[in-house]
């Protein structure tokens, strides 16, 4: 039952490109054969490059980390972690195994000698629940926090003078409500794929993988992206049921993408964040009682768009420029203080970002009410410029307050993507 | 934006019974429409009854209430709720209101005067996430809890002589750990769908109808359902990786299903339980990190199957019969106090049940643990017989203690269905 691992970079469409083919055609490709074969057949249409798009395997390495630019996944499940390790080899190892990990896991395959190919005295190399599934379009993007460069003063892996500018601690915005086990980590791991199966296998598996040099701070399951980051994609609701992300910056966007969202002309100790980004993470928890309550028109009013259509109120369609006034034109206007003219660009300096949130719903706490709303990410090329202004600005609206709580945090400094023989952060911690 | 409310009770095919036409196609059989259109084509397709098999509706009304014997979904949002309705009348009210609401979120349509459609100054019949999703396979199902019928000696809406004898408090298993605000509850709501946003979009509008009258107790989202209820799905696995559900009931296996799941021939004050079942819920938290340190070996030996093909240790493949060496074979045989032995009919009296659990991952503890398991769901016909014997034989297993916690407990009496003008629990509270 062992099964061979393909070692060859793949060198399929970018990182931005996905295979439109369904499970049901892939495993009718992959025949008679079982699933080991199936797998196997995902791996080499990826590594192949034989033109063969019956593939839902988004390529692992390239100049920028998958997971960004990538067309949005159905499902997310992203975890923080605290290093544990002792030092800076250690957590050279923790990064060099978690690529080979993402590697095989992104192209379809088990981790290591898989799921029941090793010895049968010893715990398998993968848990083995994606068994079966389909690579799923599993994208799994790795990010630095703050503390992993100086935690205390302390500086544990020789990085305090690696620290990137931009990798700040946020301010503290009127209405936080930060709950401390659902903020920070020194390492990141969002994991994206259209099967939440297979996301959750690859976060309990990097976790398995780091036991003893990492644990598991907070982790995050949603669902339901809330932006659209392809032209292809319909633009998602959120939990207040309207559409969200209609402004977002497009994985075509060569020029915007390069302008707000990758990192490029640093020298120096930040010089290897050039090809990467910032994820900026909020647990923003809806009161979705209270919403639910409002009327329509304060609803429309507050967003500043139509609930059914996404048309801004001040006319046209979903896609139509919200008309704010600022030009005196006659005719409805939206609202300055509406939640699409605060995010808006021209109230932030020109600056966008890659808005890629998904919904969540934790269950319930004790008073009756659903613990809901929407797992907020962005990757800018800078916090500074690129969130805590418009933040700062939406926080002090009192219309949001009423709704929305940030109940968790996050800054990280994401890499670029790993190239051949590469491990993730190799440019950081040196190979 | 207005839309058109169907009276007509659907008359497509039964509970069972799904029609396997994907999202994509539906969307393009509605063609540009815009959204409004395509909601309202997916009820049409049901209620015209005309052989369109483009729909993916579960029928609501029937002899059985839909989601127990329906091809199980991809997705589960289950909520309990506590009633709080001033007495019997306002819990008949919240009946026929969920009803209502249940029958028009089944067939893809907005609930009541839809999401934009009422007044501009209320607020929305519909909470509105759902817009431009499809019926998604919704099923909701909806069951009473022992306190509904009687609380602390106190019969609070008059039903305390239709108790039935088989709504039982389980009693203590060795192992459990059950948190009390996991537990229990007046009233449940099982809402399974294809897509996430749906079933939450399900629990989220009946908790808001609730309001005032019911508010949620606990509530659990489950993804990767960890049985297959028909012949047509693969079986899927569970988070220790293992094919789970092979030797579940099926929905074709009419006989089966009415000896061991559908109640029937009760007179008297539980003659309204004809044609319900009982629901069995349990949140099993899995402790996958010590699991994914055994060896294969030890894994294998505990499930009694192998874990890539889920063919048990005796031979053969997945549906090859298990032999625990009773018949006194020659050859491997199956453990006797494998999980697999444990719960099989031969061990149980030739008891059988309708599992229909999902997993779930609900972030992680504050010792760097993901919080993961099995949400398991089954149907019986009497939990006294169908669960209990098993779980007590179950929980004595020192194999399964080192790895399984319940951390949740329910058991709850779903009624029949609803027929052509009535309400869920008509029969329990009258017209």
């Amino acid at each position: 039952m062992s099964r061979e691992r393909d070692t060859a970079p793949p060198s399929g469409p970018g990182p931005g490109r996905r295979a439109g083919v369904s499970r049901r055609t892939l495993f009718a490709a992959a025949g008679a054969g079982g699933l080991g074969v199936a797998a196997g057949a995902f791996g080499h249409a990826a590594v192949a490059g034989d033109g063969v798009e019956a593939s839902d395997v988004v390529p692992f390495r390239g100049v920028h980390q998958a997971g960004i630019a990538t067309e949005a996944q159905e499902r997310m499940h992203t975890a923080a972690f605290d290093v544990t390790a002792a030092g800076r080899a250690e957590l050279v190892s923790l990064l060099r195994d978690w690529t080979a990990a993402i590697e095989d896991m992104a192209a379809g395959r088990e981790i290591g000698g898989g799921a029941t190919g090793g010895a049968y005295d010893a715990p398998p190399a993968d848990t083995g629940e994606a068994m079966g599934l389909s690579a799923s379009h599993l994208t799994v993007t790795v990010g630095f926090g703050r503390t992993l460069f100086a935690r205390g003063g302390e500086d544990r892996f020789g990085l305090a003078d690696r620290l990137p500018s931009a990798l700040i601690d946020l301010p503290h915005f009127p209405g936080d409500a930060l709950e401390e086990a659902r903020c920070g980590g020194d390492l990141v791991v969002q994991a994206c794929a259209d099967d939440p199966q297979v996301a959750v296998h690859a976060v309990r598996n990097l976790a398995r993988i780091a036991f003893g040099r990492a644990r598991v701070r907070w982790s995050q399951i949603g669902f339901g992206r809330t932006s659209s980051t392809s032209r292809d994609q319909a633009t998602p609701r959120n939990l207040f049921g309207f559409k969200d992300g209609t402004a977002n910056l497009r994985n075509d966007e060569q020029a915007a993408l390069g302008e707000h969202v990758w990192v490029s002309g640093l020298a120096g100790g930040e010089a290897w964040m050039n090809g990467g980004t910032y994820m900026v993470a909020r647990r923003i928890r809806m009161h979705i009682e209270t919403w639910d309550r409002a009327p329509l028109s304060e609803q429309e009013n507050f967003v500043g768009r139509t609930k059914r259509e996404g048309a801004p109120l001040s006319g046209g369609t979903e896609f139509t420029a919200p008309d704010f006034g600022i030009e005196g034109r006659d005719g409805p206007l939206v609202a300055v203080d509406s939640h699409v003219a605060l995010a808006h660009p021209t109230a932030n300096g020109g600056v966008r970002m890659l808005r890629r949130g998904f919904n969540y719903t934790d269950g319930s706490d004790g008073l009756g009410r659903l613990d809901a709303g929407l797992f907020f990410i962005a990757f800018v090329v800078d916090p500074r410029t690129h969130y805590v202004p418009m933040q700062a600005a939406m926080a002090r609206s009192d219309l949001l307050s009423e709704y929305l709580r940030h109940t968790g945090s996050g800054v990280f400094a994401v890499p670029p993507g790993a190239g051949a023989g590469e491990y993730l952060g190799q440019g950081l911690l040196g190979g």
